[in-house]
This record gives structure tokens, C-alpha cells and sequence, in this order.
């Protein structure tokens, strides 16, 4: 059996996370901070030796700009890059832009966590005509059939997972490292996958951002032990900060 | 006829570009300056309206910085990336890491300027165990055959039209906007072939960095008229820096 390296890592902090906004496919920017977690998040590559072969990103620019950044860091810029919608965020629907806090006080406690953490609830639709639609988004031109209007986790799954079982995991089969920068609802959707863990309790699991989350795997690409962040007391941290979001 | 656009961007000043050392396939970053014309690049391209739809270049980090700056300037970060080495630099042989003036004034302006224009004639092949050699670097694994010792612009046409013809302009046939993001000498390789240059009239041009020059192509892949730059002053003014380096 060859040993395959499986690298993920969540964008560091966006605008909207820092103003407590829904994002979604809303393509906001890093912040100054986020792309220092970015930059820190390579280092820990390096300096642990655990070096990818190949990138695979979404088509935000968030998670682009935190791997771009966090290659760089790792001194791997020329590794080849792959990127699809399908490792995009979960689509926020007609939350989209909205803030986070005043969604929970006028929608409630039991409301707002079932649109945040239900395995198969998505938020209402957003309308096309709504600014932060994706609907004309050149990005998406290729995608079959239409552009999402609204996603829950179970929606992220289905269009996630095929991609990893047709595309990610040729290059773990081929011995090469890879890394997947993404964000919270994809990588949820594959650690769900990877470490079995059932529709009720992904409910409760928050991955930290900018920090590499490190898995071995076997021949069938499944784990060998659990994943392991390059920094556990920073891990820890980022966690309890993720899961306390809108609850100020 | 569907027009076809073509954008090539010589990477900005790097720190071997301001110590005016030979470069070649020695991977040195940019320069704070090389980092302000590569984002200089990216606003041209929004300003004009020139949105690349996939971007290629070299594996070598002040290439692919400078297309990640200016793509995202631009607003195009999410576009498909190709790299390969055939877009590197002209390996500059035994001449890497040697100072341009020592180098000048060592050998005299007859051998300097054969070894820096001539078309076909290389530099002395570079050692092994020189510490500028890329024979061990893990990016260049997947050559067939050996990695260059030295090369002629000759043998830059040579490993870079195949790539040309093959990959690239496929994507123009398919109708994308395409960037090539690359070097002195690779871009000059491509120029040459557009243009229809001949081996001795290509000594005397000069691709200044951090301009997009875009070219208008026909079915047939090749120019319905002269590239322009999209900023033909400094691109003036840059050629002329670049006729000059060693030179001081």
C-alpha cells in the first residue's frame, strides 16, 4: 500500500465574515487578517514538510487568493492548479448578503441554526434579479443546467462528492499530495465523507480557517487515522470562534 | 471568422532583474516594483476591457506571481491555469547567477552580446553540482528527457512552439480570450513566430516587462495586424531599459 497525503484548508477571514454577513457565492475578498492566516498556513506546510503536488480550489476568489498565498509561503507556486463550482461554498439562497445577527434576532434561534446547520433544509431561493445573484456570472457558463439558487449541506454533497470521486482522488491514486482550498460547507461535506460521520452530527462540526488539516489515506482513498491540523491549539481556537458566528 | 485575442505579459522586476544578474531558470521573486507593474498589468486589462478567459505560464514563481497579481487586479482570479515548463525562461546556461557587468567586462561586448542575442548559439552548459542548476528540481520531473544545461533562443522555439500549436491554441480556437504570462525570452520565441521575424532581426527586440501586449489573430492563429500594448508609452520606455541592461 502507498501512503496518499490529503491536504485541506478553509480561506482565511473574508470582508463578510469580518462585517458577519451570509456569503455563499457571493465573491467577497480577503481581509488583511485572512491573508495573514493565509500566508501562516503555508509556513506550517513547509515547515512540517508536508508539501502538495497539486492545488484544487473553488472559483471564489477567497479561497484562490488563500491558496495562491499560502503556495507561495510553502515555495510551491508552480504546482499544477485545478479549480471547480463545485468545491464553491454552499450557496447562502436569499440570505445572501444579509447580516447574520439581524437574521437570528428577526427569524429566531431555531430558524436561523436550521438554516445554518440542517443537513437538508436550504434557506428561500434567491430571485435573479437580486444583486447577489449568481445567475449571469460568467464563471458558471459551463455549468449544466442551472446556476444554484439556494443549497443545504445535502445539496453541497451531490455536487461535491462526484467530483472527488471522478477527478481528486486520480491524483491521490497517482501518489501526488494534494491540497483542497476551499470553505466551511464543501470541506464539511467532505469530512463527512472521509470520517463517516452521520447527517445529525455534521450538524456540530466547525473547521477553523487558515490552519492545514492533514489526512492520510489507504489504497481507497478513505482514512487510515484522523485528520490532524498542523496547528491543534490554533485548530482548537478557530473551531469555538467559527460555531459562536451571529451570536453577537 | 471569429477574431481570437491573445495577451502576452512578460513578468515585473525581479530581485536578480535590480542586482543585474543572468536569471534563466533561476526561480527568484519579484521585486515590491515587479509586484506593483504585475497589478499595473491586471488594472490595464480591466481598464480596457480585456478579460482574459484562461491564463498559461512557465513554472517558474515570477511568472506565476505576476499573472496571480494582475488576474487579480483584473477581477479574473477564477480562470483555468495551464503551466508548463516550455514557457520557462531561456536557461542561461553557465551564466546563471553571474553578474551582468562582471560578465561584460570579463569577456567583452563581442562574446556578451553573442551569448545574450545571438540565435544560436547557447552559453557553456551548466554543472550539475552548480548550486544554480535545476537537474534536481522537483517541478521539472515530469521532462522527457533531460532538463536543458543551456540554451539558444533557437532551442526556446523549439520546446515552446510544440506547446504552442498542441495546447494553446486550442483554447483560441475555442474561442477564449487567452494570457501568457511569461519571460524575456519565451515571449520573444512566440513574437518571433507571430511576426514572421526573421533569426537576425529578433536580437534587436525588446519585450518590456509588465505591459500587456495584445495581439488580434485570425483562424489560422496568427496576426490580423500588429500587437499593441496597452500602454505604448511606458512600453516604449521599458523596451529601451531593457536594450540596456549590463550596460551600466
Amino acid at each position: 500500500m502507498t501512503e496518499r497525503t490529503l491536504i485541506l484548508l478553509r480561506h482565511g477571514q473574508s470582508t463578510w465574515n469580518e462585517s458577519n454577513q451570509f456569503t455563499g457565492w457571493v465573491d467577497v475578498p480577503l481581509t488583511p487578517k485572512g491573508e495573514a492566516e493565509a500566508k501562516r498556513g503555508g509556513e506550517l506546510l513547509r515547515e512540517h514538510g508536508v508539501l502538495p503536488d497539486v492545488l484544487y480550489t473553488s472559483l471564489l476568489t477567497r479561497a484562490i487568493k488563500t491558496a495562491n498565498i499560502a503556495l507561495d509561503a510553502a515555495e510551491r507556486d508552480w504546482i499544477p492548479v485545478h479549480r471547480s463550482w463545485r468545491l464553491n461554498e454552499r450557496h447562502y439562497g436569499d440570505l445572501q448578503g444579509k447580516d447574520k445577527a439581524e437574521t437570528l434576532e428577526q427569524y429566531g434561534e431555531e430558524q436561523f441554526m436550521l438554516w445554518r446547520r440542517s443537513f437538508d433544509t436550504p434557506p428561500p431561493p434567491i430571485a435573479d434579479d437580486n444583486q447577489y445573484s449568481q445567475a449571469d456570472d460568467p464563471r458558471y457558463a459551463d455549468i449544466d443546467g442551472e446556476v444554484p439558487k439556494t443549497e443545504c449541506l445535502k445539496d453541497v454533497i451531490e455536487r461535491f462528492l462526484p467530483y472527488w470521486e471522478s477527478t481528486i482522488t486520480k491524483d491521490l491514486d497517482a501518489g501526488r499530495t494534494v491540497l483542497v482550498t476551499a470553505h466551511g460547507n464543501s470541506l464539511r461535506a467532505l469530512v463527512k465523507h472521509l470520517d463517516g460521520i452521520s447527517d445529525d452530527d455534521i450538524a456540530a462540526l466547525n473547521i477553523p480557517t487558515g490552519i492545514p488539516l492533514v489526512y492520510r489515506l489507504g489504497d481507497d482513498n478513505m482514512p487510515l487515522g484522523p485528520g490532524e491540523y498542523l496547528d491543534p491549539e490554533a485548530a482548537a481556537a478557530g473551531a469555538a470562534a467559527v460555531a459562536s458566528q451571529g451570536k453577537h
